[in-house]
This record gives C-alpha cells, sequence and structure tokens, in this order.
C-alpha cells in the first residue's frame, strides 16, 4: 500500500524555499541531494525558479501526476493546500507544518478540519507536527534532518522528532544502516499500525525500531506486530511509564499513554522486544540487525582478565543466557594451544599477557564448538594487548562463522581504534561488558519465541469511550445467568428480603451459612459491614441479620423497587483458595484480563498479571504461572494442589463474555474459591459493570 | 600509616631492568618519568647500571635509607629477595611477581611463606600479583602501567589488576582524575580495610572507587566504611554475586566471594554505595567527584524535545529523586523570556529550534530557584541546534551555580564536539539521559545519609571456620533458658515422656494444646509428621500421642540418654501472625541477622532481610520495615496492627545474644508469634547450632 509513498514518482513541495537555512529550503534540498530518481515540483506563488527548478504558484499548475506532496506552509493554510493536493489527486501529503493538535484550542480544529479533508479526497497523511521521512532504498531523505541515512535493513518509526533526530546522528557513527526512517507527528492519518503493516512484507526491512508515546489503536496495532515479530523482531520504547511522564505526555502532544502493567503485557503477547531505554533501543538496534540468528542461549566468554570475566558471568547469571557448557574437544583444544595460567574453562581467561592469537585460538574454539550459540569477547587494554589486532581477527571470525559475536573493548582512548575496527568490520562494540550481555539476551529472547508466535486474533472492537462509569452494576441473578451461560458457575446463593425467608434458605443451603448485603448502590460489601461469615447455626444468623438490619435500612432503595436491598446467603467455603479474575475494557486495548491471589496478595504484594482478550487456553495457564506465588497453587509447603486447569478455563471465558458483551466495562470476581485438582472453581462474589 | 608507602623518600626497583617492555624495565621507567622526587635505585645483580642509574647487586649494597621496595624478580626467588629487604629494614614492598595464590598448589605454598618473612621482618606488602599503584600527589608512577593518572580527587583501588588498566585508559579520556590509584593483587599484606582506613583522612582523597571480588575481613571492612562514608562518598563494585561468578572467582584469585543478599545488607549498613556495573562504577564515580554537594532530591530538567523529556521523566519517576517543584517566580521568567510554544513546567521544554540563549535563560531560572536542588540538561541535535555553543553556555553556568548540573547530549557526530567542550569544562556528560538520572540518583542516596550516618559499632570477631557443622544442636531446655537470659520469651513449654505426663501437662497448660517430638537428632520436626496442633481434648491428645509413637522411636537416642526423644507441650496459639527470625554466622561478616514473615513469605515469596549484627532498635525498627509484606504487620485489610516494636526488640536481642555467644553457629526462630501491639512476640520453636 505504502510503496508508492516511500517510492514516489513524483514530489511537490508546497512552500518550496531557496534559503536552504529554512525549512521548505533543507526539505527541497535534502530531496535533490541523495540520488532521488523521481521528479521534484517546487510550489512556491513568489518565485518562478528555486534551487535550479522551475517553481509552480500552486500544485494545480502542475501538468504531470504527483505521488506525493510535502507541505511545510504555515499551519493556517495548510487546510486550503491540502484540498488543492486532493484536486490534484495527490495520493499522500507529508505535513511537517506544526502548531496543530500538539498546541490544544485551536489547533485541534485545524487537525480536525484537515482529517476531514484528508478523508473526502482519499489522501494519506503523515504528520503534521512531524520530521518527514528517509528511504535509503529510493534514495530519498524526505526531511529536514541534516545528513542522509546509511543503506541498511533497519525501519525506524518515531513519534518523536528529536529522538529521530537524535537516532540519525548516533546511527552514522555506529555504523547503523537504516531502509526506512518514520517521523509519525500527530498521526492525523497515517499511524503506526500502517507502517508496521507494510514492514511485515517489506523486503529491505529485517528490524524494526520504534519508540511511540501513545499507540493509536490497540487492538489493531497487537494484531499487526503479531503478524510483523513472526518474520522479524520489533523493538520498541513505549515512553510515559510513570504518572509524571504521563502528565508530560498530554502536556506535548495529547496522546493516550495507558497503564503501562496492560502496555506490558500487551506488548509481550505480540512478541514485542520492549526496550525501556534510548540507551536499550540503540543498545539493541544494532546487534539484531548485524547479528546473523541465535539458535540457543548456551554463550561462550572470552577475556584477558579475571575481574571483567567475573563481571561478565554475574551479567550473564542474572539474564537468559547461560555460560556455554564447552565440549571436551574445545577444552582439550584450549588446553593443548593456551598457556597453563589461563583459564580453560568458560568465561575463557586468555590472560593479561595474551596477544591477538591467544584471542583468535579461544574464539576460533568456541566458535567451532557445537555446545556454543553465540559468543562475546571483552579486551582490556594492558601492557602487551594488541588492541587492533586483536579486533582484526574478531572480524575476521565473525565472518567466517554464523553466529552472533559481540564484542566489549573496555577502556579509552587505547581502545578506541580497536573499536573503530570493530565498527567498520560490522561486529558491534559495547562499552561494557554489561551491555553486551544485555544486548544479547534481548536477541535471544525475541529470537527464541519467533517460530512460537501465532497472529493474535484479535479483532478491533468499537471504540470504548475512555471516562468508565462506576455506578451501572448489573443487578445480581442476571449477572449469575450470564456467568452461567458461560459456564462460570457461582456458590450456591439465594436472596432473601426477609428474616423468615434468610433463614428458610439457610436451612436450604446448609450451616454453616455466609450472609451479605446486596443492592444496586452498594459495591464495596465488606467496608459498610455488610458481609458475615461462618454462622453456625439459626441462633448465629438471626443474631447476624439483627447487625445487618441498618445497612439494609441505608441501601433499601425504593421500598418494592428493583434496587431493593437484599440479603444474599451462601454456604461457608473452607478448604479452598482464593482468587481474583477481572476484566476491564482499557482505553487501549479493549477488554484486558487480570488474575492474582485474593487478599493480601493482590492488595499488599501487587502480584497480578495482565493478558489482552481473548487468550487460549494454554495462554491462560502460561498467565496464570507467571504470579510470583504461583507456588502455592502449585501445592506448597504440603498443600494439596489447586485446580489451575480450571481457573485457566474461567479466565477464557471471561475474555469471550466481554468481547461478546461490549457494554461492558468491568467484571470483578472477587473472590473466587479454587478447590484441589479436579474439584474446579466456584465464584463467591462478582460485579459487572456496564456503560 | 601509610604516608611512607604513597610518598617513599628512596624505592628500590629490585628485578629492574634496561629493557622498557620488560615489566622490570617498565616500573622503573614509570617512576623516573612523571616527576617523583625521591631516590631510586635499580637492583639487578646482572647490571652496572640501568636506565642511567647505578645499578646494586642486592637491597643490602646500597648504603641510604630505602622506604619502598618494588619486587619484580622471578616467583621462586621473591622469599629470599623479601628476607633481604627485611634485613634492610626496607618497611614497604610492592609484589608485582604472579604465580602465588591465584595458581594454587605450590603458589599457596609460596605465599604463605612470603607472608612469614614479612610478619617476621614487619614488612607491609602489596600484592603480590598486582599492577602496584600510582599516586598523583607524590607524582609516582609505581606500576607497570602505561601513562599516568590525572591529577585529582579520586581514590580508586581494585582487586582485578585488569579492571584497573581498563578505568585507567576510561579516566583518560573522560577527564577523571585520581589522587591514589592502588591494584590490590592477592592481597596477602596489605588489604582494602588498611587502604580505606588511610583514605578516611586523606586530605587529598574526596570520593573513594573500588573493586573488590572477596572483602578480607568483613567486620574490620564495615567498620572502617562507615567511618569513611561519614566524610566522604565510597563506590564499590562487589563482583560475584551469582553462584556462576564466585565459581569463576575461585578458580582465579582464590578469594571467598559471599551470600550476596548478606553482602548488599553489609554494604548499606556501613553506607558504601553499590555500583552493580563496571558502567555505574564509571558513571558514578564522574558526578561524586565533580559535582557540588546535592542539598535535595528536586530535580529540573531542561530539554529541547518532548519525547526526551517524557525519557527522562520516566526515569526520575523510578528514582530516589523528585521533579522539582518551580517557585512561581521561576515560572513567570520562564513564560516572558521563553517562546509561547515552550513547555515552562518540569520538565522544561525549550522547543525543538531553541538555540543556545533558550537553554541560558532556562538553566539560569531553574538553577537560581531555590525549590530546584539540581539540573540535568538534555540536548538533541536538531535543525538550528548550537550544540557548541549551548556547551559552552552549560559550562558557565556550572561554574556560576553551586549545584549538580549534568547534561547528556544524545547522538553522534554531531554532538561530539560540545561533549568535549562539557568534559573540558568540567561537567559531566553521560551518553543517556537515563544514565544522567541514575547517576545523580545514587550521588543523591550518598549525600542524603551522610550526616545520618554512625560509626558502626562491630568488633572484629574470631575467625569463624567456614563449614558450618549442622548437627550440634543446643538442648530444649537449654536453648529455652538462653533465649530468657536475654528476654526472648517462648510460649510455655513443657516436656514428658509418657503418655501420662503428656496428658498432665496438657491440663495444666490448657486446652488446645500442640505437641511436638523433640530429639537432638530431629531438625525439621513437621518433615516427619512431628508435630500436631489444635489438639482439643483429651482423647485428641490420646490419639496424637499414638501418631507420634513411631516418631519417638525412631529419634529414640540412648534408652536413658540426654539425647532421648521427648514430647513438647504447648498452647495452640491464635489470632497471631506467624514471623521468622533468624541468626547466622556468616564466614565473611560474622554473626548477620535475619527478618521474614513465616511460612510462603520466607519459602516462596522470599521476602527476607538482613543486617549484620549488632543492631540497634532504630535500625531493627527500619529492618523490620523493609519486608515488602511489611503492611501486614502495620494492618492491612482491616486486620489489628501488630507489636512491630516487640520484634525489633527480639531482633536486636538475638544479635546481643549471638555476639556475646561467639560459638554459636545459627539460631533459627521459627516460628515466633507476634500479637497486636503491646502484646508481644513468644517464641514458638527456635533452635541453636553451635560449632
Amino acid at each position: 500500500m505504502l510503496n508508492n509513498f516511500f517510492n514516489p514518482r513524483a514530489i511537490a513541495v508546497i512552500g518550496a524555499s531557496r534559503e536552504k537555512g529554512k525549512i521548505g529550503g533543507s526539505i527541497l534540498a535534502n530531496i535533490l541531494k541523495y540520488g532521488y530518481r523521481g521528479r521534484v515540483y517546487p510550489v512556491n506563488p513568489k518565485s518562478k525558479k528555486i534551487q535550479g527548478l522551475r517553481a509552480y504558484p500552486s500544485v494545480l499548475d502542475i501538468s504531470a501526476t504527483v505521488d506525493l506532496a510535502m507541505i511545510v506552509v504555515p499551519s493556517a493554510i495548510v487546510a486550503p493546500v491540502l484540498a488543492e493536493c486532493g484536486k490534484k489527486k495527490i495520493k499522500y501529503a507529508v505535513i511537517i507544518t506544526a502548531g496543530f493538535r500538539e498546541v490544544g484550542g485551536e489547533g485541534v480544529k485545524m487537525e480536525n478540519e484537515i482529517k476531514e479533508i484528508a478523508a473526502k479526497f482519499n489522501i494519506k497523511i503523515l504528520g503534521p507536527n512531524c520530521l518527514g521521512f528517509l528511504d535509503s532504498v529510493s534514495r530519498l531523505n524526505a526531511s529536514f534532518a541534516d545528513g542522509m541515512i546509511q543503506s541498511g535493513r533497519v525501519a525506524f518509526l518515531s513519534q518523536s522528532g528529536a529522538i529521530a533526530t537524535a537516532m540519525l546522528d548516533w546511527a552514522g557513527k555506529n555504523n547503523l544502516g537504516f531502509s526506512r526512517f518514520i517521523s509519525l507527528g500527530n498521526k492525523a492519518g497515517i499511524t503506526e499500525n500502517e507502517i508496521l503493516d507494510f514492514l511485515i512484507n517489506d523486503k529491505n526491512t529485517d528490524v524494526v525500531l520504534g519508540y511511540l508515546e501513545g499507540i493509536s489503536a490497540g487492538r489493531e496495532f497487537m494484531s499487526i506486530a503479531s503478524r510483523l515479530t513472526q518474520k522479524k523482531p520489533f523493538i520498541l520504547v513505549k515512553a510515559g511509564k510513570s504518572d509524571e511522564a504521563q502528565r508530560a505526555i498530554s502536556s506535548h502532544t495529547g496522546s493516550l499513554a495507558g497503564a503501562d502493567a496492560i502496555i506490558d503485557a500487551a506488548l509481550k503477547q505480540c512478541g514485542v522486544t520492549r526496550a525501556e531505554s534510548l540507551e536499550e533501543l540503540f543498545g539493541y538496534a544494532r546487534v539484531f540487525s548485524t547479528a546473523p540468528r541465535l539458535a540457543g542461549n548456551n554463550i561462550a566468554v572470552v577475556v584477558n582478565a579475571g575481574g571483567v570475566g567475573v563481571m561478565t558471568t554475574d551479567a550473564v547469571a542474572g539474564s537468559g543466557l547461560k555460560l556455554a557448557k564447552l565440549s571436551p574437544r574445545t577444552t582439550t583444544v584450549l588446553k593443548l594451544k593456551l598457556p597453563a595460567t589461563a583459564n580453560i574453562h568458560n568465561p575463557i581467561d586468555v590472560v593479561g599477557d595474551a596477544r591477538a592469537d591467544r584471542y583468535e585460538i579461544a574464539l576460533s574454539a568456541v566458535l567451532s564448538d557445537k555446545n556454543v550459540d553465540g559468543a562475546i569477547v571483552i579486551l582490556t587494554p594492558q601492557t602487551v594487548t594488541e588492541v587492533e589486532k586483536t579486533a582484526a581477527v574478531i572480524v575476521r571470525l565473525n565472518k567466517r562463522y554464523r553466529k552472533p559475536l559481540v564484542a566489549s573493548f573496555v577502556g579509552g582512548e587505547r581502545v578506541e581504534k580497536g573499536i573503530q575496527i570493530l565498527n567498520r568490520g560490522g561486529v558491534v562494540n559495547y562499552l561494557f561488558p554489561e551491555d553486551a550481555v544485555k544486548a544479547l539476551d534481548a536477541f535471544w529472547k525475541s529470537e527464541e519465541e519467533r517460530g512460537k508466535r501465532k497472529t493474535l486474533n484479535i479483532k478491533t472492537l468499537k471504540q470504548t469511550t475512555l471516562k468508565q462509569k462506576k455506578d451501572n452494576q448489573v443487578d445480581f441473578k442476571e449477572m449469575e445467568g450470564l456467568m452461567r451461560k458461560y459456564g462460570i458457575t457461582m456458590v450456591r446463593s439465594e436472596l432473601a428480603e426477609s428474616l423468615d425467608g434468610v433463614l428458610a434458605v439457610a436451612r436450604k443451603v446448609g450451616y454453616p451459612v455466609v450472609m451479605k448485603v446486596v443492592a444496586s448502590k452498594l459495591v464495596h460489601k465488606t467496608d459498610v459491614g455488610g458481609v458475615l461469615v461462618n454462622l453456625k447455626d439459626e441462633n448465629e444468623v438471626k443474631n447476624g441479620y439483627k447487625k445487618l438490619a441498618p445497612v439494609l435500612r441505608k441501601f433499601a432503595g425504593a421500598p418494592a423497587g428493583a434496587g431493593q436491598a437484599k440479603v444474599l446467603i451462601q454456604p461457608m467455603i473452607k478448604g479452598a483458595k482464593e482468587i481474583i479474575i477481572g476484566m476491564k475494557c482499557d482505553p487501549q486495548f479493549g477488554p484486558t484480563l487480570m488474575f492474582g491471589l485474593g487478599g493480601i496478595y493482590v492488595e499488599i504484594l501487587k502480584d497480578v498479571v495482565f493478558r489482552v482478550a481473548p487468550i487460549n487456553k494454554k495462554e491462560a495457564l502460561k498467565l496464570v504461572g507467571e504470579i510470583k506465588a504461583v507456588k502455592l497453587l502449585q501445592g506448597a509447603r504440603g498443600e494439596k494442589a489447586a485446580d489451575i486447569d480450571a481457573i485457566a478455563e474461567i479466565i477464557v471465558r471471561l475474555g469471550d463474555l466481554a468481547l461478546a458483551q461490549p457494554e461492558i466495562q468491568e467484571i470483578d470476581i472477587n473472590p473466587a474459591m479454587v478447590f484441589g485438582r479436579g474439584k474446579g472453581v466456584k465464584v463467591v462474589d462478582a460485579r459487572i459493570i456496564t456503560n
């Protein structure tokens, strides 16, 4: 779809200027400078000729077909200019101009106007308030960023123009090449989803990097990202984790940040590698894009100093990587060829007086060992260390073996030239060994799952409102019925309206019983003293009813109305564990499921896990396994194992229920009781909130 | 004490060589090269003159006084050479030679021999197997490291020669200067403790950095470090966190790594800033050594792009720092002087088209705001950004205001010259904003506590054996008495040896009761079915006794011996919370206290905290507050608050007990029951293991 966008046959630069210091001048110059082969038409009513090209008063004056318009005019006239593009049947426009939604007020109105025009004429717009884009395949710099991207197989999309600029400058220095490089701006037209969708089958792109502050359409994003990550790694910084940052975001682009735990779950579900900082994003990018596939997590470490070996081992131990167990053959070779002072076990220490030859012996041995999937080589500049020669050896071996090999030359001036040799030779060097481990670990996690990933069957739902209403609670009996329909069973629950009724029900249910006040306006029953447990006989029920009387009066509602307060009687359950299962309609990702153990585990230890619905049984089982206290369910301390299978089943069904009934905003099963293996789960209390 | 070591009046270089490529040659050349003013005597029986100086066959041939001997002879003759130094009454020796304890076997023997000679002649030795040391005060490079340290106020000590070399190289590039720079080697004589003790009052040192794999004498270290950190920051990498790394360490220096959680607690107790990686060590060093004091944690952030503002805000939110709330005056100034598009709230965004003047306006305003304690300035290279001019502005403002100001110029070539200007001007630049936040956060944590720190009253105990015996369990009654002596009360506990005895005791104690088998060889009572709880009447006790019979038989011991199995009867306790308090004699740090909530909190959630004994009440209260589930004790979910004060009291006393009875290796109070506030704690079960 976006092929003609990234490789337009002709471009009109509306607002082109002869002054290259101006944005309208620098964009035109950039387009002309790097070998773009299409036609270029400057548009500016005040000039006849700009930067050696004939200029046109309006796009309508250009007779040839134009695929892409670059719009660099003042914000007030963007709308009419865009309308002219429509009339000219231009399909794509990049609106560089700022002063729209990001400034609020009048800007929001203008942005809406632009969107209407784009929709009317079927123009796809990038921006407004963006840097533009760069494309090394079509040799096009359609932006006002200085310089050109190196040719490479990484695509980068950024919601922040400045982070794009910094990345561009950093990449130049660190030998990172790009296929496409896109500044998204306000995302009034083309969003990350459209670009990611294009990148799935883009033959010029092997790795996708992104910086996003908000995700435009969460469910669509997940579906697209899940298809993308089956083919190539997608590393994303999703900024705005903290409340403070979310306020900063809303003041600068007005996009919605979203609860971070849910974002984290959603990204994991669709196989996205989340980078937590720019340092990680930049650092991961290099190894992901240059190293061959990592077939396993067995890593060999070669050092010339025990101390850095220890530090690296600590870092490996804290990651998903393992120190490879070298084959006997490798150990024999190392023993034979390295001096007696060397440590021939992984991490291999070629010792402080090692020259390049010892590095070559050790690296050749481990890289040809079938027990080794990748290697990290670390060098400290000691007296006889051959920094440059060793770098050259590493470059050579990296080309010979099809296994990831990354380096960390630790120091300052003495290692500088070695690092340059590595960089030029396509070996990624990290300033510190820990960063090398971290990047290789992220790479492994991305590679490990690739083959197992499936397209998420996540349909886009109608947009939900951001502000969720809290008082539209579904009536108890209706709720029970709805849950039953989805195979979620409640503990036997009977309602009564008088003491006699309560006593009759209690006899039927069997002692001991639990009594709860239910009323449409009553949400937190326990807080108002509306719950009594373990009532053993008629006497205790009678006393209990007296205690509940004031609560019943308080929430009485209309005398005979539907909202009238009633008493719910349930049998007292023992020998089961409390769990909580929830569903909340997230404004970005739609129905999202939550699971945790009841009581303090959720409230104090915050031991909860999330998934965007729907999920299948396998995924639900994995979800349950992710809580920290899962051993309690698996049967720790001599207790019996709980029916984890039944928990997973309920989670799956709750997701189905939420998707089938989009008016439901929130379901809170709190608590349910899980019995021993094969004995199932029973819901004790729940509430459903609709919009 | 070490004054003449770091500034010797005369040095003998034993094993000096005319070839500068050899270690013995490079050391002599280094000593002569950088302005050291003392006398230098090469010692080498094969030469008359070395590097222009008269050479001596032996130190005994030198007639003048010699303070320091540098020993660079083969390992086999180090011992006789050292003995000659002794006869010459040389007080200090640096043994560069390797091949001692670190190679095992014969090397260990040779190192012991050296230690004996050093003790006999009262020589303090650094090494063996070290790089030597450098001292910018005496302009002495007494090492075989290339180049000289820049003059500065940071002291560095390293157990790894290679990490020292890497640091040296890195520091040169990053403008970090040192007072003393010491490679510790095998620590056969001078250890970190002796050097740290010297640095406490060293007027040339403001900040201490260290890399250690093992800590030589933990209790002495804590006492010295606690005095040091009252005066200056001490940043330490203690490598060998993981089991894997500990194996690597033992294979390369044979030092003892120790359980990491205890090391972590010990370092915190004495105010040491622990760096988790070389990157942190190197990164912290710069801001700690150059920035003025940080009076509070209110940080202003100035950026030229929303995106990096968001990322920085996320990093600040995850740290101990806060975004400063700017004073109304500052906000007014910013509103007046910055363009309308700027964000005048913290993080302050001077916007993408900012030149140096806007940075100057924003930084001047925040640095003169009394609500701001320090600032981070971030620059991304955008079209009109004045990188170098902005760097110069930052350098100027950093000199004018006495508040920490750090920078992060993010990019590649376009920011390179700016970073150089910052570096030369004494402003620390971090490659990424997150690193700037992390370093400032560590700085704040170090500064915040400085005034509050006290010298730890931790006496050195006799060395404990590493291998702890498991079967020397103290008899129950003796243990109870010992605890009582320290004011730790147990639940009423009576022993009986027959069913009749049990029934009689149960009547006295009052139903319901608990029955437990106790026997000297029985450690885990529950695992063998030796514990029965909540026995409500005589009948249940009779049945219980039958159930315990096989356990009693199994652990019967000698028919009438002291180890005979008995039944312990206690009242059943309800309405209290289970806690665990432990003491273990750590091989490095001696008696170490542990606290956690009983059951799953310790076993599954690993929610435990440590302190080295003794600790006072205040510290014990802080310790209890550090468990994740502390809210459970403070009274969450409507439950009553527990008697935290009583818990703290027991922890203090347990520490006192352990220190007074050094034969005790381990005390395990598991569980104790804590009642409501003011109601105290009662120990239900405990065991004491001696050596």
